[in-house]
């Protein structure tokens, strides 16, 4: 039997990248879940999720932890940062919860880990809806950082994303298939207690399970009327 | 008058990257010089150097610091990895001090910073005499993560290479035009007290100042004859 690839995936705890390493475990040899602490208000409510699910599937669980992040990048996404915006993603606001090139830096990392510990793929949950206001989301910059990726490492490692043709709800079907229980992820960036239903990613996240016809298992702190999509 | 670009330098406190800071400082406006403590052996001998020509140039200097390379990476550049083999760099040998995909991570930190602090450029000391043995030196690399870099990016960071087409002799005789004093760089992979002189970063540091024609002022712990150039 052929043996499968051995890869790191990068899961922080949301629907996507928690289904992205139940997609993975099926098809890879999961070596290494690498999860990021890098002070959003959020990581303290995602992590555990991420942490979680590896247990669950028996692969290990690794965090880095980014520290320089919260001290000298500028995001209302962070700690340090101011609050986190209400409202559709593509609004201008949610520019502000761009934390700089970082996707880039978490690629980086994992690229390097996977070599050091003979992985030679690295699984990222990147979709088709993911949005055009984070430069480092876009397909362009995926594929540059995947060449520089294969180029830049010995056993040159590719990064493997399975779900870049699916929107957010075909992710939200393809992960209710594979045995995810969503009430175990966490995506609010506000990372209260509860979801609070009005932030970009919880009207992404509410919006997907409607879409993919699921029931939302998602306590929200307050369910709010989805704000139409903006138009152009 | 034009406004000079703003951007940020890697200065690694070795003689490459400080002459790239003087460089720089002359025809940018150099916001930040930055280093790396990746916990290896010689980081703490090269990094108080990068600190002391930041100062001298009254340029800020910021250390990040990465834990998590010397807990989860393998490489006998680190603290937690072997001995530092001694000779030439093309020595397959010398394959045990590369730690996965590190350029591909500083630039990559580096790019989200220079963003974060209004800056549109990143310097790198990268040279034309740069190691085929390491992947992230070469430069099919460097182009394709200058390519994700600026497309990651809403300023479009540019990478910025000065030395591309120099050698590192050359460089030290750029530097002496600049002004570096080289006694306050650091090569040595061992990170002792003085610089091995029998180690590849030192046989290429004492080899760049006998081609370039400048006195050595580096205090060596021995001085073996220089090994002969590996052919082929």
């Amino acid at each position: 039997m052929k043996q499968k690839q051995k890869v790191v995936v990068l899961v922080s705890g949301g629907m996507d990248s928690v289904t992205a390493l139940y997609e993975a475990d099926l098809k890879y040899h999961v070596v290494y879940g690498i999860s990021f602490n890098y002070g959003a208000k959020h990581n303290s409510r995602e992590i555990p999720f991420a942490a979680y699910h590896c247990r669950k599937l028996g692969i290990r669980h690794e965090v880095i932890s980014l520290d320089f992040i919260a001290r000298l990048f500028k995001s209302d996404l962070l700690e340090t940062g101011g609050k986190i915006p209400e409202g559709h993603y593509e609004e201008l606001t949610m520019k502000q919860t761009v934390v700089p090139f970082r996707n880039g830096i978490m690629m980086s990392i994992v690229a390097g880990f996977a070599e050091s510990v003979g992985a030679t793929g690295l699984v990222i949950a990147a979709h088709s809806g993911d949005h055009a206001i984070y430069p480092d989301c876009r397909e362009d910059f995926m594929i540059s950082m995947g060449e520089a990726i294969r180029l830049g490492t010995y056993v040159q490692v590719e990064v493997i994303r399975p779900f870049i043709t699916m929107s957010k709800a075909e992710i939200a079907k393809r992960g209710l298939e594979l045995g995810v229980d969503f009430s175990q992820t966490w995506s609010c960036y506000k990372g209260a207690n509860l979801h609070c239903g009005k932030c970009g990613t919880c009207v992404e996240r509410r919006e997907a399970f409607i879409l993919a016809k699921i029931k939302d298992p998602t306590a929200y702190e307050e369910i709010v009327p989805l704000p139409d999509k903006p138009t152009g």
